[in-house]
């Protein structure tokens, strides 16, 4: 069920090829893969003659780009694109879009990036001090402010993100274009995910390995924590930023944020969470007919728990694919249905049965709940449910949209409490150990602050 | 895949309760759950006061209702909607969007339907030499004419019904609205699914029961062949047009078009599709490691396949969830890289594996060829392609968009022909034996004339 | 001011000459030079290859028609266009914008209208009492439903007009095409203006000769009460219906509706208003400085008031050029200034002056009241309204949307009466006498029934 | 006749009556008055609880402010609106719109302004070499980065203004607004009009006095050159920036871009206009029988021509109130008709008439030509063209989109040649002198260096 939100999914190419120079298509359609890591804007800047041009405003990748829009943009080689999910309502999101397209004493920039910096309001007071003026407030802004700013003790833009990195605390992946150069740099946490991709003569990067794919190439290597790459025609040319950092890859990336044909620091994003659903089984006492995953990101799960547990997996939830961001909320009475326009449970498969229902996660509860109840309504004798990750218990300062914690259901709560919370006969999390168990095939290290509080980087007090 | 569209999805409702009177949303949201039997337009008509009000528009329900709009139809005691399919550009698809609204001698009446008249062209002659006009020319506008007409020598719109029921000759599930009355009908051979469910104190009709779980509520009993139902406040009041004519549900509708959650005619499209796979798999005789079903409608089927052969079921293809209509057409070098857009092939699942690759047809044979293809590309080793339904040879004339028979993949071809067609290991299509088995548990006959050639009713000559 | 609305302008043009093709620009700007007729709806209707196209919708020509929607129509060597007034809210205006389009037993028909028939009603009720379904009720459908019933005994379209003129009564100035022909058809009472003209090479029909002018070419003459003509490459053919009436061409139409660079009935609009105003002059007694018109309507008679008295002609109020049909209503206290929005009175014109305001209506006074109070806001010293037409006391059943006879201000009122009730220092109409000699020079006669109760043809009770 | 436009209009509101805070729907009000001096986009920002709230994008006032948009700004206690020209496409308009909202070390702040910087290049250099970054390059941008490292040095954004105008050469009209103040400053020469008014209890600044009679308030004063006003509850607070500068009001706010019914440091622009045509007249010796001025600008010269040579005025030439914006261009062979779409010549008025044409200026002449030859076709005997303005020679670089030199009708030709060029009878423009008579009773001086290059600042070599 979708229920948090990253922010943003970043993506970059070079078209070294002067005869196949559509960077800015090439852009559009790597969005369309990474929709899924942000639904409110879209956004894409070019390079055409050694100018920026930047298109970008609130809505899918295809109410933003349409044909004029694209053609505006032809002829690129080179273009970085971006989707956004957060929408704080502040001004009209054009504004707070991304990439953003700066001109300073260097020349001109875009930038685009995925995370959230710790020190973000320390960062922006430093600049205003100096002078400063910020029009949006967003953390693309204020590390647009510190590259600028150290663009002009350096002679390139690499060496600027390099310099500004250290100043920079929390999770950012990030791609800048300016004039010449196209550049992908990693937290050196390696919070956010960040890849290198081949596609036909052109490099690329992006935030997950899928975008390669859907162009019909293949990703070559993640970038490492640290690590900046300029993509050049002749390939990536690697610099380290040098600062010692503990990893510590977002959990949450493998448990719902990516694409389960992603893979991310050499672990299949898919294979995590068939992983984590064997692993539940395996631990798990519960009798059971039918396996069933919430659609989309709780199948794997299901899957590996269906595997490992011998119980028949089965579709008992249809999810309507027609559900729009404009569903107009019904009346008070009504509101209690509006699960059932999203989802279906299929009264022929689990009428009678005893459910087990995996799902990647609980926040409020509130949809868990629903999910328990439209199950019962379709006839399951029993409804068991399990979640493929361990239970929230702390903030995320690094770009997940958790609650605040004592909106979690688990807070505060024991598991009988939560299981009676949505009405589940049985309830049963991934332990942590478990978690990490699915998770130590990672080249680096992974966050699960969320569930430990165990952070990577010291996190700000009364934030 | 999506490669074959009915016409329509209708619904519709009357709400006894004046303190529930909110026929409009019922609807609007009855249309959501039967949004995948037409994307094209959307329309509401609600009687309110005795008046008939109509909504309708080009575009997905979402797009055509909004608040001001649905508000415009609030307070309503009955209603009824209508999606639809078929765009043939003559003219802006407004005028041809449903319900039609007509005003006639004995007061006003909405209407919508889904299906296909043979005789169309005859009746609307006919209609023409008493001085009839044609706005549209589309078949709910010829059906208007008729009831209309029948009208005038009857006193109510079910007896106006019932007559005209005797010209009409092909496949039509309507449902009217006058002024006092809500009425369902059925043609006799019953091509189109039709049924009668009941939210909370409201009768309903719709295309599928799915709608009606959608609401919270539950199907009560189908429509019969040849029945015209008038739902009151006490409930529904049969009538039956006494035509004997050979039953013949679309055998489509449980291959493809409806949703795998409804039930029709006795039959859960689910276990329909899941009973095919598992005949698939019996006289299947292809080593294989796991079984990959085409995502959405391919899946139940592929299920079926696994449990009867045992052979794995997995998640091989992966379906990009924000794929819009308006996908920008790539350049002709780029052409073959957009079904990657729509589907991404797992890498992580199918590498090395030998793959039953499960799908519910071959139209054209382009779509399956791709597929294929997108396998081998991500390291299947094996591809064998299994059809859940016979080959098609023949024309449709009752509402599925089949195109042209020279056009079939099956025409003319041989059965290995076909496999190298599209690229596969091996080929094996659902016997017609077998899928007539598996659709033996319909409460009436069905009709499978696209693969065998068998009508139930005489089809025109040169049509 | 605007205060009354008539209906409709219609527009027809036929091109001979292959090369020449594009009958849908042509239509497309001549509905610009009509626009003042109607802005709630327009819509086009072509002929290409024997085949009519419609493309219609609510809104102002350019909001309408965009390059996309113009070149659906491109080619065509015959059009018909129209541009509507009045919106009642029942349903989507789309429905109801003209030309109609409509398939009958000879072929099809694009048919469109201005004017209001008396006996539309009748008319409808006998159609349906033979089985006629109505889609929107518009005159506009009960007119075609006429003709294609005549049609039936006719072998041509002209003729079945003709015929169809014996059963309409009212007012109706008539454009039709079908697959060979371009007919123009005007009431044997000529309410509404409609004439022929000549463009280049192409014969054209339209309610006003600005219509010839915007397009380059001139009014050849106006079609006849009681006139069908038919327009050919080789010129008008014209045919009569020979129904004695009297002729009734609205008064209005030479007072406030048509703009002033056209000529109807041989009679110059702006002349007409001009020779109002003169005589307006004639017999005022006021003591002045200077005139002031309200624009636009106004300025004409305002002119002429000041040749005829020698006193100076001013522009003393200023519109807004930019005000749209989106205004968003103030709350009730800012009310009052909203008028301000619109006008402005120009201080450095009327301030301590003694003012001679020039408008062609009193219809309810309120609008005449703020004008008179903007004036004495900016200092004008006196206010003497003078109307370039004679006081509204009868309803109008020919298209003229005068509102209920109970809400005029001259109903019951003495003349002192409204000259209190606008707060102006003297009040003067035109007399009946003088708005005849005015409009003496008219080829045939005219209607003056909302000043005078005398109607050209029986109107109906309670209506 | 359109031809020149200027970069925008500003407005300012404080409503210190907490029972009437809609600042905002003021703002919309005033900026519909402002409307002619930009309808390229349209912003307003406004201060509520002391937060800065902005809604801006491209289009006319009723297009970017719908009920919603007005009704997310309402409760405001001050408010800044702008309307804005130019459109020069690099990127959507959205960016480039005012007001421009930042956030810096000391608050936040809204700016919108009306004019061009002389220097701007040199201005934004300088902040780029401190780190200063550009999301737009506009002047609007610029200018906040000045006052924004003023108030570095400053307590009160009042002060950092006045320090930032000693940097600023050029042309501004500048309002701005900070959580506690409203404030408003026009620059040392004083290029563009600025001024003072009072609506009920509010306090306003506006380009142009006419927004204040739309409100239904008064002017009080102009801003003077070099003045800086805050504007609190207690009315308006003078500072100065004491630069001595040459008092500049652009002649060509009064000749063409300004309302008639606006006054100007001092002048009525209706007051200067006629004048200017009085002035004409007294040096014409042409024989003629009707004075016809070009709506809407030159209508109040002509009306001084008349007056002062005693030929009648006449309107012989009309305006299609419904041209929009987005008149669908003709193709190559009807182009040449494409004026008369906007404006039709009365052929009741001129037939025969030997016509003056008085316009207020011949740019490159086409236009001009275009009139010439619309009056002759319908009838006109002979048509002398007046210009109330001298001719065109010499850049302007303050905001006025003059285009280059040589594309100037009166550039390298004499007067003859013009004449000719136009096709005109004769031509006779207003003298430099006459100009200079009519404006002398600006308060402050005037600049006219288009006609006579006499700059009232140093202009760029190389421009």
């Amino acid at each position: 069920m979708a229920k948090l939100h990253e922010e943003c999914g970043v993506f970059g190419v070079c078209v070294p090829d002067p005869r196949e120079r559509d960077a800015a298509y090439t852009a559009y359609r790597a969005l369309y893969a990474l929709q899924h890591r942000g639904q409110e804007s879209a956004g894409i800047a070019v390079r055409r003659g050694g100018q920026l041009l930047l298109r970008k405003a609130p809505g899918l990748v295809p109410e933003v780009f349409d044909k004029k829009t694209l053609s505006d943009l032809s002829g690129a080689d080179a273009a970085i694109g971006h989707v956004r999910y957060t929408y704080d309502g502040a001004e009209r999101d054009t504004f707070r879009a991304q990439p953003l397209l700066v001109r300073h004493a260097a020349g001109d920039m875009a930038l685009c990036y995925n995370g959230k910096l710790v020190n973000a309001r320390q960062l922006r007071m430093e600049s205003e001090t100096r002078g400063g003026i910020f029009q949006t407030g967003t953390d693309a802004e204020i590390i647009s402010h510190i590259i600028v700013r150290e663009h002009l003790r350096t002679n390139t833009t690499e060496d600027a993100i390099l310099n500004a990195m250290h100043y920079m605390i929390g999770a950012y992946s990030l791609i800048v274009l300016d004039g010449k150069k196209l550049i992908a740099a990693r937290d050196p946490n390696g919070y956010r995910p960040l890849c290198i991709g081949r596609v036909g003569g052109c490099w690329c990067a992006a935030s997950e390995s899928c975008a390669f794919e859907a162009l019909g190439g293949e990703m070559v290597r993640d970038v490492e924590p640290g690590e900046v790459v300029v993509l050049t025609e002749d390939g990536p040319v690697s610099r380290n930023v040098n600062i010692l950092a503990r990893h510590a890859l977002c959990s949450f990336e493998l448990i719902y944020f990516a694409r389960p044909d992603s893979v991310i620091d050499g672990v299949s994003v898919d294979l995590f969470r068939r992983e984590a659903g064997r692993r539940l089984a395996r631990r798990s006492s519960v009798e059971a007919d039918i396996v069933v995953g919430v659609p989309d990101s709780g199948l794997s799960a299901a899957q590996g728990f269906a595997e490992a547990s011998g119980i028949p997996y089965a579709m008992g939830l249809m999810k309507n694919r027609y559900i729009p961001r404009t569903f107009i909320q019904p009346t008070q009475g009504q509101r209690e249905q509006s699960v059932r326009i999203k989802l279906n449970a299929m009264g022929s498969t689990v009428r009678g049965k005893r459910v087990i229902l995996v799902d990647d996660s609980i926040v409020r509860g509130t949809t868990s709940a629903r999910l328990v109840k439209l199950l019962r309504d379709s006839g399951a004798a029993e409804v068991h449910f399990k979640v493929s990750a361990p239970p929230f218990l702390n903030p995320c300062y690094f770009g997940t949209s958790l609650p605040d914690c004592r909106e979690l259901a688990a807070h505060g709560r024991t598991e009988e409490e939560v299981c009676s919370l949505i009405g589940a006969d049985s309830l049963q999390y991934l332990t942590v150990e478990d978690m990490r168990a699915a998770a130590s095939g990672l080249r680096w290290g992974h966050c699960d602050a969320c569930f430990t509080g165990d952070y990577a980087v010291p996190v700000p007090h009364g934030h």
